[in-house]
């Protein structure tokens, strides 16, 4: 928000808070439902226990769950929110919100707190839920909602607009129409645009549009973002095995996936997850220093490596100097291929084979080694006057890259092929990694050139 | 894709471009048009330059523009695709197209190849295009699109309806209607689904929503990306001082936006342009070498500093053997930090003061610190003996990741106030920084221990 914004938004809330502590529901009530949702949720989530007790006596269950349904869905207080309302009045708003929207909520849940909720609902929503509750987090299946219009292919616009009426009040995008046949197999589709343009006693079989994308129930929530981005859909239908219509997934839902899975590849190269941003410094530190401590005994590999060299360090201390460059560097190097690979990965339809990508990563590790190389190799042979010293860390720093390189685009693609996540597990060791092998390249070529021309 | 569907894909490009190199046009054009926009973008984007000048001899300029639109705003080969059709054809090809997607391309051109364009256009698109390649690069304006409905107030809802009928064919998206007065000033929005579900004599005025949150003209892409995600929106109206309404933009462009911000502080991490997924390895050497020489010189500072304590190490060798673990684990906490503070910044809702900020990395880095400094001492007193070793390296870490922290913390917010993008501009810098002050802390303590208790 802007800043002027920003001093409206303030005096706006401390009025609705005046009006909420003199229980004045009326003058409430105006000021409140004139917000937006999602303003409403913020004034919401400003409240202290006390004054949220005052809301929930002053507005219906159904305008608590409009703005419910604004809030964030990883809000960890929320399971707080259901508990401090009547049990009755929880299950309504409940049932009033989206139902992706509740399922995430009641996913935070215990068992029996899930089932006492799910008795007071109407039969209808209790059931949509529990269908929901079933899918496997990051699915399909577990984003989608079940509001969706749904109408026959055999009757005129005219009649299929009169049951878009009729359901248009509920449905979470009336955008797109779903064209069924009696067993409830998605056969068409036709947009409200369509609807709308095309003379009224157009039958919907005419006009429907029979090649329907749709994204399957168990498919993974990344595909999904994906077909709707290329697609440029606003929703897309999910479907089961035998093309039956389950839900439809929109597209406000999908850059939640988007934008988790960029926090999640950044996290992964930082080592760190970034989404908790606790103000808490001993809950950062407890989430830190699992990864800090498992790079330390990672690094202590390096330690002793340097150690087996530190005969040739105190014969030649100057080697010391240059350990730091040259770890240094080829992790820079290592990291810029990794991140490329990990995005590679990201946008299949790039895909090329492995074997390419190495080639390529091969060739570009060799450019860059050489000219790097290159350049270090000038400045210690003019800084130590020794282009000797300057060759053996230039062709240290040249292999070092080049390796480095190759293990920043190989990890990613192998971590895909056990199954772990490419940008979570891959970030953190490829400093580690590339540390290790440069340190070992570095100290093998220095020994060879001390004892070749050096030690006789 | 999975991999029937690409099984298929590859069947049915064969196809079409068997029709396409037979001439069957009739054939080619019934295949081709069954597909969506971007299917059919995706199959242009696989021809060579003789099969699409084949495909533009058989398509309509309409059907080119509506498969153009599905191509990414980015793609390099736009301004080639446009130089090998006919000028006029190209320019129809740019009128069939949404407006905000033909100035995308429009600004890769030079400028006589834009007047020559627009000149062939109709006045009001011409007109309608020019005024959007006037704002600058990353704002409201430039992302805008000018296919919006707009209706006056003092209407039915049955005329606003006809209206809305005449206009529909053409707008990018019609589930928003917005309400001008006679002086072109937004003054209400009703969506598609109001104007359906209630009684159709109803006045405009009475039911339209007066509260319009809008965009300003000049407004960054990212505040507006950050509006359309809070609000959950599909499309946002974009005015100017005025309050008049200058165009939409809608929630497809809004989701490459957010990628590319995301997409961009990765690369910041990283330390190169993750976007840039070329196959070209002399062309990724030079995209990727600036930064590592200039990291290489920064590092040259660290080397210089070990330099200077060279007969420190000399004297006690064993003190290289620890150089690249404290550099390294300081590295990872810093860019730990960094990545959190980054993300910080990107949420304002969620900004405190920067000093609390502070704090709040200083008090994790001393936890993170002496938990880290223990464990380091425990390891080397018990591998080398000596408990007074320990001590130094663990110290040494100890503050070294206390400095990396608040680096960390610190130099994004001063990127930000400075004016540069903190998430491009700090990354590569962390680990340099905190390599130098880990190796400054790392030798003055050890010089400490050493003069005073060996020495003598």
């Amino acid at each position: 928000m802007a800043d002027t914004e920003s001093q409206i938004w303030l005096v706006q809330t401390r009025r609705l808070k005046r009006l909420l502590a003199a229980e004045d529901p009326t003058a409430f009530r105006t000021a409140f439902l004139e917000l937006h949702h999602w303003e409403q949720a913020q004034f919401f989530l400003s409240l202290n226990r006390s004054e949220r007790l005052a809301l929930y006596r002053i507005l219906t269950a159904n305008e608590v769950g409009n703005f419910f349904d604004d809030i964030d869905d990883d809000n960890q207080q929320m399971p707080e929110f259901l508990a401090e309302m009547k049990s009755d009045f929880a299950a309504k708003v409940l049932t009033e919100m989206y139902t992706d929207n509740a399922v995430d909520i009641l996913e935070h849940l215990d068992k029996p707190a899930i089932n006492r909720l799910l008795t007071q609902m109407p039969r209808q929503s209790a059931l949509n839920m529990r269908s929901l509750l079933h899918y496997d987090d990051q699915t399909a299946g577990a984003i989608m909602t079940t509001e969706f219009i749904a109408i026959a292919a055999n009757q005129t616009l005219a009649s299929a607009m009169y049951a878009l009426r009729e359901k248009a009040a509920d449905a979470e995008l009336i955008y797109y129409v779903y064209v069924m046949d009696t067993e409830n197999r998605l056969v068409g589709i036709i947009s409200l645009r369509d609807l709308i343009v095309n003379n009224q006693e157009t039958m919907v079989y005419e006009i429907m549009n029979e090649r329907v994308i749709s994204v399957q129930v168990t498919d993974d929530q990344e595909s999904v973002a994906q077909t709707i981005r290329d697609y440029g859909f606003f929703a897309v239908p999910v479907t089961d095995d035998s093309n039956r219509l389950l839900g439809i997934i929109t597209v406000d839902d999908i850059i939640d996936v988007i934008d988790d899975e960029a926090a999640s590849d950044y996290s992964g190269l930082a080592g760190v997850d970034v989404e908790d941003t606790t103000e808490n410094p001993v809950k950062a530190a407890v989430k830190r220093l699992p990864w800090l401590i498992t790079l330390l005994f990672l690094g202590m590999s390096t330690a002793s490596l340097i150690n087996h060299y530190e005969s040739l360090v105190s014969e030649a201390s100057v080697l010391a100097v240059f350990i730091s460059l040259i770890t240094g560097t080829a992790g820079n190097a290592g990291t810029q291929s990794l991140a490329v690979a990990v995005r590679r990965l990201a946008f299949p339809e790039q895909e090329r084979t492995f074997l390419r990508s190495l080639l390529t990563e091969l060739i570009t590790g060799l450019l860059t080694g050489i000219v790097t190389g290159l350049t270090i190799t000038l400045v210690v042979g003019f800084w130590k006057h020794s282009f000797t010293l300057g060759f053996v860390i230039g062709l240290a720093m040249c292999c070092a890259i080049i390796v480095a390189n190759l293990a920043g685009s190989f990890i990613p693609g192998l971590m895909a092929r056990l199954g772990f996540d490419p940008a979570v597990a891959s970030g953190p060791f490829i400093s580690t990694l590339s540390d290790l092998t440069s340190v070992l390249i570095y100290f093998s070529i220095a020994q060879y050139f001390i004892t070749s021309f050096v030690g006789q």
